[in-house]
């Protein structure tokens, strides 16, 4: 499996940490190779994902519990964290803040208790996962998540503050299409538009399964990027942590309303077990990486490519055709991805820019700039243009 | 049934025609009513196709020989181009070139010879949709005629230097997939992309089948323009004047090779397919007004919103529910119609046209202005701007 690299701008983000917007300024032309590693990564990551977890059936089923899963991904994302923060801390240079001081622990953690309401929103959202698939079938939960571009977004708009030009909208509108077309021939035959199998009070778990994980996202993001200056280790180590707690908080209910006999976190797990364990753990240390570093729809796009790497991999390994709705889907994702990244769907947002920007420059000379700048009919350039020469030459 | 007006921006284009440019700068403000116009008529009669079909057959299927039905649609054609010349005959004001007159029409006929080939293209293109049925089954005939649109462009950019932008050649790309969804359903089950039932030598006619009845639009529209002093009434008279010509062999050879028996150009009709006749011949006139006035593309357009509309009037008259693929389809294509219309796609050519207009600006102002006005990092401006503050203020 390969990850082509392709054009990568980092989208425009208002101002919401002083520190983010240096780091903006002083990184921005490393920014597009960080963005294909991290998107290369997290390929791999998600390419592997399929292979394990077929390794990891017994009889094509799992043996061990749910629950239990999501604590230990949680914990060993902790224990990735920590190894991370140390090898850090060892390779740390002189003059620089020590990372492992108790009182640049403590001063973190309470600067960065806004990282307990992803892993709370994380850990309702595991919890979801298992609701929704009581009430649709699979294939249309898959169908239903991918509202989560549209509502991440919109939650991005007005959290983040950061603005989409009406090409990117739309570009965010083909991304939700083409996966939507990928997916229709799994859906049931004869599902209509208007005839989803949903019961009643079905459409509310679909509002809040599609927005609980959007906000995880959105506010880790936010919470990541507003205390910049903190190191990313320190960050994955309270997110991490807060999430065990909140997972093992979850089992310990459990045995309270079933008994001791569901405390069973280690039951029926294997080597192969083991090893998809620390790839979701890999994934989620990564996605982090996405939130501080690049932003939450870059992770949207990267999961999708690696979705759309993994079905070509498996049909060029284990020779299944691809079908029309693949390649229909997937030209919709790369003409998406490509006007989302493309400058020219955020040429206004620049030009804008470009205006507040001519602070040095005579008032008769900000007004033809101003004209030229703006998209106006180009013939009143001309007069314009005519009467600064009257005025300066 | 209804058609919503929505944006429609007249598509940049290159000279071929002096008077074709006049006409393109007198009437720009017109451009949009009367393309909303030609595109509500066309909606009108494609709308009326299936009801009309529908009424003329008998016992589900046509009584007449459909190569009768050709040549009759270009006599109609015909016809109502002569009764549309005479009227505007005798509308006529004083000291106009007098639109009767022998001489104004064997020069017209002279100027306009060049309207043969399309008429010549189209008598073909009619054959071919009978040879193309024997290889493909009708859905995929319609699946392959998609890609005309691709054609089509590539065909306008070399044959009448239009440019399009990425994002309009995104656009036409999103059109062709936004129908292609659309018509998903209607394949047979298993159908892969690379399984499609492609006989040896089918290539070959899929490659004549689409580059015929494209080359003959673009070719039409290229005939209709560039002589567009020529009254469209005379125009039309000598298009299907032609068409009907070509028919009319066509038969002749077919009497020859099959004998008297075949000629049989009014049998089995009645009301209801001479009004199937009289619609498509009224779409024939109401399409050489779209190439003289608008443009090929537009017809696309046009075609498919109609087609669109035909499918949610249909679902709302006979109770059909709308399919999953109808809805992701038609949000696909009228995305890709409001990307290829957007003022936002061709601002890179109408920026370069200003460069082109500052003829009487002072040659620093000038190297300023092109600075705003090419895609450069906003921030070489304020140092430009202040080395014009230097020399001129």
């Amino acid at each position: 499996m390969q990850c082509v690299p392709f054009k990568l701008v980092s989208p425009n983000s208002r101002t919401y940490s002083k520190a983010y917007d240096r780091h903006k300024i002083r990184v921005s032309s490393k920014q597009r190779a960080l963005n294909v590693l991290l998107v290369v990564g997290d390929c791999v990551l998600v390419g592997l994902q399929p292979i394990l977890v077929y390794m990891s059936k017994v009889d094509g089923k799992f043996n061990f519990s749910p629950l239990s899963v999501n604590f230990l991904i949680e914990a060993a994302k902790v224990l990735f964290a920590i190894v991370m923060l140390l090898f850090q801390a060892r390779h740390q240079k002189v003059g620089e803040k020590p990372l492992l001081s108790i009182s640049t622990f403590v001063q973190a953690a309470r600067n960065n208790v806004l990282l307990a309401v992803p892993a709370l929103l994380y850990a309702i959202n595991n919890y979801l996962k298992f609701i929704m698939q009581l009430y649709f079938n699979p294939a249309t939960v898959k169908m239903l998540s991918n509202l989560k571009v549209l509502v991440i977004a919109v939650l991005l708009k007005f959290i983040m503050r950061r603005r989409f030009s009406i090409i990117q909208w739309e570009a965010l509108a083909l991304l939700l299409i083409g996966i939507s077309v990928n997916q229709l021939r799994s859906l049931p035959e004869g599902t209509s538009a208007m005839g989803l199998p949903v019961a009643t009070g079905a459409y509310i778990y679909t509002l809040i399964f599609v927005t609980v994980p959007s906000m995880a996202s959105v506010f880790n993001e936010y919470a990541m990027k507003s205390q910049y200056d903190t190191s990313i280790y320190l960050q994955n180590v309270f997110l991490y942590g807060y999430g065990a707690i909140f997972n093992f908080l979850a089992i310990l209910g459990t045995v309270v309303v079933k008994g001791p006999s569901s405390f069973n976190i280690l039951e029926g797990h294997s080597k192969a077990t083991m090893l998809l364990i620390f790839n979701n753990a890999a994934q989620g240390i990564l996605s982090s990486f996405f939130f501080k570093y690049a932003d939450t729809i870059l992770k949207k796009y990267s999961s999708t490519v690696a979705t759309i790497f993994t079905g070509i991999a498996s049909a060029a390994l284990f020779g299944h055709t691809l079908t029309i709705n693949f390649m229909l889907g997937i030209s919709i994702v790369f003409i998406s991805m490509h006007q989302f990244f493309s400058p020219l769907a955020k040429v206004k947002d620049e030009q804008q820019n470009g205006i507040t920007e001519l602070r040095d420059v005579p008032e008769k000379l900000k007004y033809v700039l101003s004209l030229s700048l703006s998209h106006t009919h180009t013939h009143t350039l001309t007069p314009s243009g005519q009467s600064v020469r009257n005025s300066f030459g």
